[in-house]
């Protein structure tokens, strides 16, 4: 069952990543993308992780500084995967990092 | 063709919405969520917006400073929007607003 992400204690960190698919190499892409949530995951500061997939894709993953953040955008596989994102899968893609502040839910 | 919302001038703030809907009355939900969609962006601070359903839905729309996130949440029609949300088309939802501090694409 789908679950969404929990409202951590703030202040944390987002990253948004949206991202259109140029539709080449789709199983690789999709090889690469769960292996990046596993990696993910293991990373120090790490949180969680929101996605969906329609048009266009978000991801948003949570840390829980802005140091995790940079080692997370420094890791070797993953820069790796961001080499071969720009020049195979994705059409275009956009990150934003933030400051979560405020948050509420139901 | 879609497109992805443009890096706009940091500092800015995101506000991150993530839902699971519960079903119900799906035509009167995608009524509303086409109509919200036009009532935000003739909000003043209005960027753009981001958006996707799979499992779970992400929303992020992007505005000027934490003043025009505030006057949206308040907006009347909005407010009633809201209401309905809570009792009738989410399951559950989260609401995250951030402040942008990096950004970079291709």
């Amino acid at each position: 069952m789908s679950q969404l992400s929990e409202l951590y204690e703030a202040p944390y960190y987002a990253v948004i990543f949206t991202s259109i698919l140029d539709g080449k190499d789709s199983e690789g892409y999709e090889k690469m993308a769960k292996k990046m949530v596993d990696l993910a995951s293991q990373q120090r500061g790490f949180l969680g992780m929101d996605s969906a997939r329609a048009d266009i894709g978000i991801t948003v993953s949570y840390w829980k500084d802005l140091n995790s953040v940079s080692e997370w955008k420094r890791n070797i596989e993953h820069t790796e995967a961001q080499k071969f994102g720009k020049s195979v899968w994705y059409k275009n893609y956009k990150i934003r990092v933030c400051r979560v502040e405020r948050q509420y839910g139901f």
